[in-house]
């Protein structure tokens, strides 16, 4: 077998014992939440029949999926003018029938229709699962990496909306993040807004201009407006909508005056007061000043959302959103079952773990593998310390004997590297005279500690 | 965009909230226990350039390797004789760059290598991902399946060995099982017994022949034997070795008397004996006699283990191996790394699920979600009972208040359905009076209970 020098594919990652123990805790920091609310894990497989994804994310979507080569003799049935014409795109469904998932939503909604008559609706489910897409890698994108969801469908009721509010601010504290902000706006109001300016058709290109505001100002906003069909008179009408200031009532206030011709949008306006009516229920309005925000010029993904619509974005960090999601209606036709309902969101794993660490607010739990390493001195100590060992097992304790008696020097430097927070030194004295040498490997403290004392020590300090 | 009937990808499976319950409790049992251990998780990429995995797993594996297909025009560079002839296998290359990882071995390998400058030798790491093969699908045989390695290279000591089996042992007991034979073989007993016999060019012959003396008993071995190249003579040698009987240490004696000419053969024995005397140390010489047992027909992937050979048995099903491993002394030369010793063990998760449903010994708890549903009369009632499950979660409890005043029957269906244990009914009346029905939905008693009164009767019952 001839040696290759090893490397990664293109756009993936491995992951170290230190980054996994930061990954896992911000994964079973939000798992615990989304358990909190009735939300339950599913998983999907890795790869779905290519009918499955093909046509569900667009011509350029299409193009993004990661396709499996058929086994065996792939070629057998593939026409042969369609290889003397190297037509590669057309070639693809006679040579792939499975593709790798490309998002959680199209693998959710075939298991929603599929598993049908077994689900007990409104169904609650997370999934946290990788997914691939064949963009080019750049500076924290990748090809592979790992979507976070949460969704209930059958449910029309607004209290999912505001238990997804309470969802996100509860899971960000817990990940340590103190200032971020739950943009909230509506698809009824978007809508209500093109209807009174009578553009109800230019509603897309309106908000793919309007959801600019932040990067390119008003004037640019303007010129764009222009360029996509609407008239001067109709950006006197919408600039008070896009520039609209203030708490998020006088907000509302100001949007009720402005769409009170319009039906859908008042019902716009009604969903966030019923969803900010839930959030105060649960005794939580202040987070309504605090955290969440009207923001109409707040898009995302409209060609799919049907009402409320959120994103979250940290104050603390410049970063894009670390969040969002909102609600659909058609979510399971493309699979033959209609008019399911559903809301859902999503958490960017990735950019928090970027957020946090940029903060240094990964707690250091997250870093803390075995808590003790006792040192190798001679093979004559070992009777005593692997029974030591064993009481500290039996104790809960992740506690590593050094596997042979090589030079301390190197013993204590495979502690460092691997961040154990003590180190015990047991020589032949010690294992008469009873008293130890623990090592504090942070503060670099040495003491004598009696065998029995030291479960409960790094119990406190675990 | 048509509508189309929804399927699995063939041998692929979506896990469900309860088998995802069950499969967590699976992996989170076996984490705690290797992280006690002082091991480590990693993740790999989930593809792989298809250089790195090629030639690894022998003709048979390449060709169970999921390929993906290239990216954007991937026939522009093919040569046009191999599409012309159709030549599906040597075209392979020229489409195709990257695939699925097919077991986390060679990974891991490739891992090894293209971090051991950053790696505190020896480096202890668990890895538990799915892995991807082109198999036929049949009864319990995916194409997209978990597997779950601990493994630890750069120590030769055999303390590893001896953890391996407290890691056995522990975590077999920590998931439920009471009655499993960890069995244990020695590569090096093996090649001493080839040797006395005078035949060490057959020691595959040999092993791959004794191996099956479960499945064909003595006289089939013997047969396979003679097919093999051994001779009469050599059967008379091997059949006391074959039928070797007794107590692990009387097994040992044995041997010692069959391989005193094989220097070899006793460096094995002498490894088991070390492995022993550390299991002893660690005060668990018990398991010696109930759970571990010295099996000469051990073989298991041969061509690669050097030292101790592990496989493990539950004895209360009838059941393939749960698990395996051994010492291997190459793992990373494929890419390179000479003499870097290595040595793992393996759990079968999947295996081990289905033998924990067949004995029942999965916990309740495995498959609580939700503690407590909410039933909802009527949105009247919501501002109380909202500010209650905001305390309840507050509390670290899952509750939930189903989104609508929906029919009783269809709220108690979703408390079923879902496995909810507890259901709480709160009335018009019951918001003043404060004395709420809680209902038990395993016993169906109902008694009422003080809104703080519940979170301690749910903590205690969770």
């Amino acid at each position: 077998m001839a040696t290759i020098k090893p490397s990664l594919a293109k756009g993936t990652r491995d992951f170290s014992p230190l980054e996994m123990e930061k990954r896992n805790h911000i994964f079973n920091t939000l798992k615990a939440v989304f358990k909190k609310f009735g939300y339950n894990e599913i998983q999907t497989p890795s790869f779905e029949n290519l009918s499955t994804l093909t046509g569900k994310y667009g011509e350029e979507g299409d193009k993004l999926i990661f396709k499996i080569l058929n086994s065996g003799d792939y070629l057998a049935k593939a026409p042969s003018d369609l290889l003397d014409s190297k037509n590669a795109l057309k070639l693809i469904p006679h040579i792939s029938e499975k593709a790798l998932r490309y998002d959680l939503t199209v693998p959710f909604a075939r298991y929603v229709v599929m598993h049908q008559h077994e689900l007990a609706l409104p169904f609650k489910r997370f999934q946290i699962q990788p997914v691939w897409r064949a963009d080019r890698p750049q500076r924290g994108r990748y090809r592979e990496f790992y979507q976070c969801d949460v969704d209930v469908v059958g449910s029309p009721s607004l209290l999912n909306e505001a238990e997804f509010i309470l969802i996100y601010h509860e899971a960000l504290l817990a990940l340590g993040l103190t200032d971020f902000t739950i943009k909230l706006n509506n698809r009824k109001i978007l809508s209500g807004i093109a209807e009174v300016i009578g553009k109800p058709q230019l509603i897309v290109d309106m908000t793919v201009a309007i959801d600019k505001l932040d990067k390119i100002g008003l004037d640019g906003v303007n010129k764009e407006l222009l360029e996509r069909g609407f008239t001067a008179e109709d950006l006197d009408l919408l600039k008070p909508i896009i520039l609209l200031e203030g708490t998020n009532s006088q907000k509302l206030q100001a949007l009720k005056t402005v769409l009170a011709s319009s039906v859908v949008g008042l019902r716009g306006i009604e969903e966030i007061e019923e969803v900010f009516s839930y959030v105060e229920h649960f005794a939580a309005a202040s987070l309504l000043d605090k955290v969440v925000e009207v923001d109409i010029t707040l898009a995302r993904g409209l060609n799919y959302y049907t009402g409320c619509i959120f994103e979250v974005k940290t104050n603390e960090v410049a970063m894009g959103s670390i969040g969002g999601g909102g609600r659909y209606d058609d979510l399971t036709g493309m699979f033959g079952l209609k008019d399911l309902t559903g809301v859902g969101v999503s958490f960017g794993a990735d950019r928090i773990y970027d957020v946090l660490e940029e903060l240094g607010r990964f707690p250091s739990s997250a870093a803390a593998t075995t808590q003790l390493l006792i040192v190798n001195f001679d093979k004559s100590i070992e009777p005593f310390t692997l029974r030591l060992l064993a009481d500290l097992r039996a104790a809960g304790i992740a506690a590593e004997l050094y596997p042979a008696a090589v030079k301390l020097k190197k013993q204590m430097g495979y502690a460092d590297d691997k961040k154990i927070p003590y180190v015990l030194l047991v020589g032949e004295e010690e294992t008469t005279s009873g008293d130890l040498s623990l090592k504090d490997m942070q503060s670099g403290e040495q003491r004598k500690v009696r065998a029995e004392e030291l479960i409960d020590i790094l119990r406190n300090n675990g």
